[in-house]
C-alpha cells in the first residue's frame, strides 16, 4: 500500500507542472524581495520577472491552474445542482475572494471575526462566519459588521449566545441572520438533535436575529483514504445533521441554507438531501495532505483538482551524502504531515520539521544539485503555510503577473 | 518514565504563574483588538487592561520573566566567562533585542537575512547572521548592510561563496566581517576539520575579508533529555568543531569569536575550550519543548529559565464529555509537541492540530468551564508561534504595560 501510493507519488511529481527540465533553475539574476517585488507592482513593472528570481521562500500561485479549479468547482458544483461558498481561511486574500465569486461561488466563508472584517473592508458581501462569537466584544463588532454588510450570516451553538447576539442586534437597531451550527464530532457546535432544534426554536422567537438555516461542517471526514471509505463514513456522520435539517423543515423553520462539506467531499455531500451548499477550501490550491487521499477517479493520488499553490526554496548545503539543506524549513512550510513535494524528483523526502532549513534526504535524484540552485515545493497543508507569508506571488507561464497581499494573515481572532 | 514526567508536569503546572485561581477568568469586559490596543499604546492608555480583556487568541509576555530571564543569564554566563550573543529569531522583536543587549548581552544572531535588515533598521548594531547567503541579490544585500552597520558579521561555509562574498564587498568598497560555519551534524556548515581549515586560510588571503572566527550550532544537541545525558552527547559532537578551533588558532587564524550553544547546552557548552559565546534563543521566553528536557538541578523539568511567553485563549464549547474547545488552533500555537500546557490544569491534554481550534481532553478539571471563559498557555515551541502574530502584549501583574510590535514577523527570507 506505502510503495503503491509512493510509486504513484512519484509518476505525479514526474508528469505534473511544466516538466521535470523547467523544476530546478540555477543562477539568480533578480533575487528580488517582497519589497521590491511590491514596488514593481505598483509601478507596473513587473513584465519580465520569473518566479525563479524571486528571493526565497517565496510562496507563489499558478494563475492556470487557480483558474482551473475554479472552472472544475463550477461545473461539478451545477451538476450536482448545489453551490460553492468557499472557505477564505484557506487563502485569506481578497483577491481570491473575488476570482471565487465571478467564478460562480454565492459566497464566502471566514473562520473568525478579524477574517470576516478584512473580507467586508476589502469589498466582499456575502460572507458567513462559520465560528460562533462569544465575547461581548465580539458580538458587538460581529453586529457593527452586519450593520454596514446585510450579507453577513454568523454561526450561533448556544441559547445564552441566541439571546447574548439578539440583544446585541437590537442595540444596533438590526436584526442579525444566523444560522445554527450543527456538530459533527465533538469540536464545535451544538449537538444534532433536540438541542439544535431547540437552539433554532429559540432564534426563530426572537425579534433580532433571522434564522437562515444550517451550517454542519466535518473536519475529520475531508481526509480519510479512499474514495468509497470516505463517501460511506462521511455520509454515516453527516445523517444526524440531515434528520436536524428534516425536523428543521418539519417545523417550519428556516432551512434556506444547509451549507457543509469541504474539498474532500464535495462530491459526496450533495448525495445527502437538502445540502445548498459547500465550504470548500483548500481546492482552489491543493496540498500534498489532498493529493495523498486519492479521488473517485484515481484511488492513489487525488488529482480532481490541481497543486496551484508552490513554495520555491533556494539549496543552501550539498556536503553530506544523500542530503540537501535548502531555505524553508517550518517557518515557510509548517510541520503539517506529509512533508512539502519536490516537484520534478521522485525519490525525495523533505523534512520541515527544522524552523529555517529543509532538508531533503534521497537515494536517487534526477540531476546533481549544487548551493543557490531552486527547488519547487508542493506545500503539506495550504490553509497554515499561507499563514506564514504577507503576500502571494501570483505567476503565469513561469513569470509574475501580480502581488497579491495575504491581507487577513495572522487573523487568528 | 512516561509518569514520572507527567506528575511533574503536573506539579509544575499548578504552582507556577500567579496561582490557579487567576489563570482562568471568566467575562470579558474589554475583548480589546490588536488595533485598539495598538491605538490605546499610541494614545498611552493602556492603564489598566488586564491580559483578560485581549481579543484572543492573544500572545503575551510577562515581563517579570522576562527580566529575570536575562538576568539569570547575564549572571550565569559571566560564571562561565563567556558572553550571550542571544537568537532574534526566537523573539522577531527589536525591543526584546534592546532589552537583551541592556542585560549584558554582546550582541544579537540572526538566521535570516531578511530578519537582520529589520534589526539593524530599528537600531541593533552588533548582528551575526548565522546562515549563509549565496544568491547574488542577498551577498549584495548583506554587503550593503555591512556598508551601513560596521558591526554585522555574516557566516560563510563554501570556498565559492567565500569568493563571491569577497568580491561583493570589493565592489561595495569595504572589508566584510565573516566567521566560517563549522557543521555539527548534517545541515549546515563545513564538515569540521581540513575543509573548515581551508576556507578559513582562504578567507585570510581575500582581500575584502576579514575572518573573525567560528560559528558551530548543534540543532540537535538542544533538546536531548536529562542533564548528564545532554553534557556527554553535546561535549562529544562538539569535539570536532573544538579541533577545527585549535587548528585555527596554531595556524594564526583569527579566532576571536567562537560561538555555538544553544538554552539547551547554555551550561555545556563553555566546558568546551575556547568558546566565547552562546548563541542563546529559546531562554527569553521557554517553551513546553525545553521544559520538559529537564536541567541540571531538576531532571523532569527544566526550571532554568521561567516561562515567560504564553497564549491567552478562549473556550467556544463545552458541550462534550471530558472536553472543551479553544479559538487557538495551530495557526495560534503551531503543530509542535509535546503540545500547549494549561496554566493551572494538571490533567488537560490540548491539542492544536486544528487549523482554527484547540481541543482540551481531561479526566478531571480544577473546576468548571463555560463558554467566554479565559485559558493561559504555556507554547509548545516559542519561535515559530510569535512568528504567527504581529504583536505580543507586554504584561507585568496580569497588566498590559505596552504593545511590542514583532518587526520581523514573516521574515523567511
Amino acid at each position: 500500500m506505502a510503495s503503491r501510493s509512493r510509486l504513484s507519488r512519484r509518476n505525479f511529481l514526474v508528469t505534473s507542472g511544466a516538466g521535470a527540465a523547467a523544476l530546478c533553475v540555477s543562477g539568480n539574476a533578480g533575487g528580488y524581495t517582497s519589497a521590491e517585488m511590491r514596488a514593481r507592482a505598483a509601478d507596473n513593472k513587473l513584465t519580465g520577472v520569473s518566479k525563479w528570481e524571486l528571493d526565497t521562500p517565496a510562496l507563489c500561485v499558478d494563475l492556470d491552474k487557480l483558474s482551473q479549479n475554479i472552472a472544475t468547482m463550477r461545473t461539478r458544483v451545477a451538476a450536482m445542482k448545489v453551490a460553492s461558498r468557499p472557505h477564505a481561511k484557506t487563502h485569506k486574500c481578497p483577491t481570491i475572494a473575488k476570482l471565487q465569486l465571478a467564478g460562480g461561488s454565492i459566497g464566502i466563508c471566514t473562520a473568525k471575526l478579524s477574517e470576516a472584517e478584512v473580507f467586508a473592508a476589502n469589498g466582499i458581501g456575502p460572507i458567513l462566519m462559520t465560528t460562533s462569537n462569544v465575547t461581548p466584544n465580539k458580538i458587538r463588532r460581529a453586529m457593527a459588521l452586519r450593520k454596514s454588510n446585510p450579507q453577513f450570516v454568523q454561526a450561533v451553538d448556544y441559547a445564552q449566545n441566541a439571546r447574548d447576539l439578539n440583544d446585541a442586534a437590537k442595540a444596533a437597531g438590526i436584526v442579525a441572520d444566523v444560522v445554527v451550527d450543527v456538530a459533527i464530532g465533538t469540536r464545535s457546535g451544538v449537538p444534532a438533535g433536540d438541542q439544535a432544534v431547540a437552539i433554532a426554536q429559540l432564534v426563530d422567537t426572537l425579534p433580532n436575529l433571522k434564522l437562515r438555516g444550517i451550517i454542519s461542517y466535518d473536519g475529520g471526514a475531508q481526509h480519510i483514504k479512499g474514495f468509497k471509505n470516505r463517501l460511506d463514513q462521511t455520509l454515516n456522520r453527516f445523517a444526524p445533521s440531515v434528520e436536524t435539517f428534516e425536523r428543521f423543515k418539519r417545523g417550519g423553520l428556516n432551512t434556506e441554507i444547509f451549507s457543509g462539506g469541504g474539498t474532500g467531499t464535495y462530491n459526496i455531500l450533495p448525495k445527502a438531501p437538502g445540502v445548498t451548499d459547500l465550504q470548500v477550501g483548500s481546492y482552489i490550491f491543493m496540498d500534498c495532505q489532498y493529493l495523498e487521499i486519492g479521488g473517485e477517479s484515481n484511488d492513489q493520488v487525488y488529482t480532481d483538482f490541481a497543486p496551484s499553490l508552490t513554495v520555491v526554496t533556494t539549496v543552501l548545503n550539498t556536503y553530506f551524502l544523500k542530503s540537501i539543506t535548502t531555505d524553508a524549513g517550518a517557518k515557510a512550510l509548517t510541520l503539517n504531515k506529509p512533508g512539502p513535494w519536490v516537484i520534478g524528483e521522485k525519490d525525495f523526502a523533505y523534512n520541515a520539521g527544522s524552523d529555517e532549513f529543509g532538508v531533503i534526504k534521497y537515494e536517487t535524484a534526477g540531476r546533481s544539485y549544487k548551493v543557490g540552485d531552486k527547488l519547487e515545493l508542493i506545500v503539506p497543508h495550504c490553509d497554515p503555510v499561507v499563514n506564514e507569508y504577507d503576500q502571494m506571488y501570483a505567476i503565469r507561464n513561469d513569470k509574475v503577473e501580480a502581488v497579491w497581499p495575504i491581507a487577513a494573515r495572522g487573523h487568528s481572532q
